[in-house]
């Protein structure tokens, strides 16, 4: 049975997902409509991949009885007003991350997904790739024996980027890099706390982050030290290092493939010859394909993002942007 | 001409020191002198190493006319007391790192150095690999554009070691093992100070730090994440990144070669078949070499550890133990 989708957001990554989904059987996943803030986005995307529907603003998009599922790719800031919008027309949603601006709107979207039995994911593509499964089974099996650290950095040159550099956009590293490295170093001690969470960084003029590092100090010996960076082209590597070994992933946020101490696997992306604008695009069809096993086995969670690991990551964000000094108007 | 060295410890690391040395021409350097605590130590090294005078204790060995410069290689608490012991018998010094306990005592042994006119150089020998001096030469030469990031991890399953898990003898990762990050780090951003350090990490059951990470957040959106732990084998690895590209450093306390942009340069190690107890320590030439040549020049004060690098350093360890919760009787 083919999974409905709607799509809120004409952008570069909504054209991936649509893409991505593609990729998949035509059976299962179907896209119906999309909406935009302006009509002509719509329809300029709704013919681009001939989706039946194209809507001005939200609302219709909410109202659309054909819709099962919303992909929302908007703007962060708009993430909390979209996302609510369309829990209360009883849609289920995966939303981009960062899910919200903060954590006060995050707790808010989630309880009112559970209020209404609606699923909600925090769209974190990165945890439905192979190489994550594959990674969290040696992890569980003790390949690497007492994991012990984390380490991650996340950068490209994209300071200056509209997006990145704007306050009133919901700009800074933190926000849409951050989300990336704290996920991985959570993903790696999952289900454990912090001790410690202590974090620096450097502002642009105008107020939002260019670059964060934070160190996360766990119990038992255990530490995740992330960077953010949108000045220039960090390694994006994710390490793992335990008492008896270590695993690297080369491109973490999208990953085809990782070492176990050294020894190379790979595997191979879904199939796809769509236009992406991202890297690694195609592995969108992962999520998508866990959207889709999680809505029709009646689960409102997804097993890869919990609705807990989301608010926690919230909650770090937060505390990055506290300490490097970021605040938003959505923060009063 | 000879250099003229006296050897203080029998340990380990003074076995690889004075072995290092007779991979250099017999010409410019000699070993005349070793003392140890015990006199049957240091005639059994003496006996090994084809030294003519064995001393017990380290006072002789401060006045034996016939020794130019000393190499102090004895426990970490014993470096404050046997520097100045040596400094105040006219001796020329090249001390291991650490080079004390704290500032405080760093700070008096170097003044001491300054007021006799005598080198003095904390033994920090991964600055005189030809790796150092070449990615030196890349970064003034501004390769990697403007260096936003640095980062490294040192660590080795040590911690049950007595030498690192034991209070009294200045145990614990930061001195051991915080030493080499620290000066890698500065030695990238060399000249420029740190606006903030923020440091955790965590303490055995004896109040030594198995595990410590750092951010030094530098002016101008620089940053340097750094971590050493004794509880795994870490990547062992310099990372330095700029806006022009990346340079990698495997094994960055005793490198033989580096990578820039993934472009792989190799530095062949000092020709040496001596018996070894730590690796590439045939190195350890490279840096007796440059205690020479700089004492040979008449300077007192090495151009790859200046004396004000040692004293920053000394403070950055003051900082990482005092926010790790390390404290040792020196520091009272």
């Amino acid at each position: 049975m083919a999974l409905r989708w709607g799509i809120a957001s004409s952008g570069k990554i909504a054209n991936d997902f649509v893409t991505g989904i593609k990729g998949l059987p035509a059976s299962e996943h179907q896209v119906v409509a999309i909406a935009a803030r302006s009509l002509a986005s719509a329809d300029k995307f709704a013919k681009t991949h001939n989706i039946p529907k194209a809507y001005e603003g939200y609302e219709q998009l909410a109202k659309d009885a054909d819709v099962q599922v919303v992909y929302v790719g908007v703007l962060n800031p708009q993430h909390y007003e979209v996302v609510l919008l369309l829990l209360n027309h009883g849609k289920h949603v995966l939303c981009e991350k960062p899910f919200a601006i903060n954590h006060k709107q995050a707790k808010e979207m989630i309880d009112l997904a559970k209020k209404k039995n609606l699923f909600v994911m925090e769209a974190i593509w990165s945890r439905c790739f192979p190489v994550y499964r594959e990674v969290r089974k040696l992890l569980d099996e003790g390949v690497l024996g007492e994991v012990k650290y984390a380490a991650v950095d996340f950068g490209f040159p994209i300071a200056d980027v509209d997006r990145i550099k704007n306050k009133d956009l919901g700009g800074g590293a933190i926000l849409d890099l951050g989300i990336y490295i704290l996920q991985f170093q959570q993903f790696v001690f999952r289900g454990l706390k912090p001790v410690k969470v202590l974090a620096s960084g450097h502002l642009n003029d105008g107020g939002v982050d260019d670059s964060a590092s934070a160190i996360l100090t766990y119990p038992n010996g255990k530490t995740a030290v992330v960077t953010c960076n949108a000045t220039a082209q960090m390694t994006n590597e994710g390490v793992i290092i335990g008492t008896k070994g270590t695993i690297r992933i080369p491109m973490f946020w999208c990953p085809t493939s990782y070492s176990l101490n050294g020894q190379v696997k790979e595997f191979p992306l879904i199939e796809n010859n769509g236009n992406f604008n991202y890297i690694n695009s195609a592995g969108l069809g992962y999520e998508a394909a866990d959207v889709r096993k999680t809505i029709l086995s009646g689960k409102i969670e997804s097993e890869q993002v919990t609705h807990e690991e989301t608010l926690q990551l919230a909650a770090w964000l937060d505390t990055l942007r506290k300490e490097t000094g970021v605040v938003f108007p959505a923060d009063s």
